[in-house]
């Protein structure tokens, strides 16, 4: 996980009191308010037919991405894909986009005209329309904030809240891919390549880059109502899951044996002589979605799912608040997860 | 007006291919866009009885703002006036924001608390509500960036492009206190506070920390249909008076006479040795309205301002395109305004 990460969701940092008197201040009651800070992103009800969701991320050179081992064209689709995968994780369709970059003088502008074709790649398939933004100085390192709306059916949103007691938990796609391609660019002249074939390197170096935002697959969660709640994938499987339990007032049991993870990934545990399922626990920004299922639901979901080209996995379910999140082996044997946390930016003391 | 400044509009720096580049891929039609890039702030035909209005802003510490002479309550309020402000120039209602930060080690909680506590202060006057936002590291420097959005009434909202020959321009407030506030605070041990009294004094450091979106005018000017262009000041007079002309692919000649001019701004001129109508000309950050109003429609928007608190003065009028941009004095001299730019920060060379 990149040191320094922050928190890339709708929700602020739970453990400051400057984020307690936000979310006082922003949770006065609002009738267009549906959902304010706390969530992948805000749900405003600004019509009948249709709500607006609107989520923003300010990604920081050096703390975000590292020119070093991404390209800007890269940056630029990682940090598109970051806040589509918000939109995603609440059932919605993106729409409009707005970017603001802050270019230090180290920084060419074909280094910003790659920056951008990166984001109008990532975006462009969504049929997402860049409609504003602005451009300034920066003393020193590249500052890039992106703003997207989106729109979700009234009242179905897929909220990190809804989870309950029994629930089955469930993500999309492999997960500590993003991690692992971080990795063989972080430390590319280890002998690991070497045991990898060129195929997994490729494949998992694409993740890094060019991750998928999950739209398809929340509109369908969304559509069908089979999900009781939702969030993407950024700060990793047992951060994101934390605060799917912290919303709803639950707990987790996670199923290690089931977690999905690719050949890819696995091959590069192996050649690190780490272990695979703790690279698929914590390995951040895969941008896959994490969701619940009510248990009366999950045979119509696996009946649902069977018609999909969609890569769902069971990973495990929802438990008493009382009991944390935990591990359970096929064995029966349960540990608890450690907490894992990327806020530690701000004097970690 | 503080080096390295960067247009803070929608709009995104047109000498760069890039921008020609983007402008182009968002110029591609869409239903719901009715104005994209290019103006104050985005104008999305969201429903058929209310129009959204979407602008972003991102700020540099030693670009934009620099705590070694503005308290981070300031700076939170100014950030928060700049897009306030891209509303009000539109004729629109704020409504939501979203904040983004990224944090160096250097700042304080307790900074950031103040840093919020300004944006709330300059947002809340307005029921602006705090709706999501992002909290990340930095390496070095604080970044700021603010969206908001806001609502117009459809097809009414005041853009840069509507100004035409004979209109006559106009501007709310007064010209040049930020600038002379900052100029204060930038070299405060020069002789020049002694000769200011101590009301102008704070009255400029108040109007630079504390300055006022013209919320009210905008929407007093699309309301009765007075103005046919607006734009709000931040880069100054002539800078932003260029952009409604190329906009409106017309000229303008600017009365030097007329320029709205407090007795503390003047006071400040004269210590400093620097002609007052430079500095209402040329000083950045106002955010006071700069609007044209049809010849046709003066008496009475003269009959209809009479009944208002506003402050507005007749500063020049719309003149053809070839005539550029102009100073007109009361004994008929006129002289070109030099072209001033702040778009200067991206390989100047």
């Amino acid at each position: 996980m990149p040191p320094g990460r922050s928190r890339r969701t709708n929700s602020v940092g739970s453990e400051f009191g400057l984020i307690r008197l936000l979310q006082a201040q922003a949770a006065r009651p609002d009738r267009q308010v549906y959902r304010g800070i706390g969530d992948d992103a805000a749900i405003l009800k600004t019509s009948a037919n249709e709500w607006t969701l609107i989520t923003t991320d300010l990604l920081a050179e050096g703390v975000h991405f590292d020119p070093a081992t991404s390209s800007y064209e890269h940056i630029g689709y990682r940090a598109a894909i970051a806040n589509l995968s918000d939109i995603a994780a609440m059932g919605g369709t993106p729409r409009f986009m707005l970017v603001a970059i802050a270019i230090p003088p180290t920084c060419s502008t074909k280094q910003i005209q790659q920056l951008y074709r990166g984001m109008m790649r990532a975006a462009t398939p969504y049929r997402v329309r860049l409609v504003g933004g602005d451009t300034s100085a920066s003393k020193q390192g590249l500052f890039l904030s992106i703003t997207l709306t989106g729109t979700v059916d009234p009242r179905r949103a897929l909220l990190r809240s809804g989870a309950r007691v029994g629930d089955r938990v469930y993500v999309t796609g492999t997960l500590g891919d993003s991690h692992a391609g971080l990795g063989l660019l972080t430390t590319p002249r280890r002998p690991t390549q070497a045991s990898l074939r060129p195929a997994q390197t490729r494949f998992l170096l694409a993740r890094h880059h060019r991750p998928s935002a999950r739209i398809a697959e929340g509109r369908w969660l969304l559509t069908h109502g089979l999900a009781s709640a939702a969030i993407d994938l950024s700060d990793g499987l047992t951060g994101d899951l934390r605060h799917i339990c912290e919303a709803s007032g639950v707990g987790a049991e996670i199923f290690p044996e089931a977690l999905p993870i690719s050949p890819a990934c696995r091959a590069y545990a192996l050649a690190r002589g780490i272990d695979a399922q703790q690279i698929a626990l914590q390995g951040g920004e895969d941008y896959e979605l994490l969701f619940t299922v009510p248990r009366r639901k999950q045979q119509q979901f696996d009946r649902l799912a069977a018609n999909t080209d969609f890569c769902m996995t069971c990973i495990g379910s929802i438990t008493p608040k009382r009991l944390g999140l935990r591990l359970r082996t096929e064995a029966g044997v349960t540990r608890t997860l450690p907490v894992t946390s990327y806020e530690h930016f701000l004097r970690p003391s």
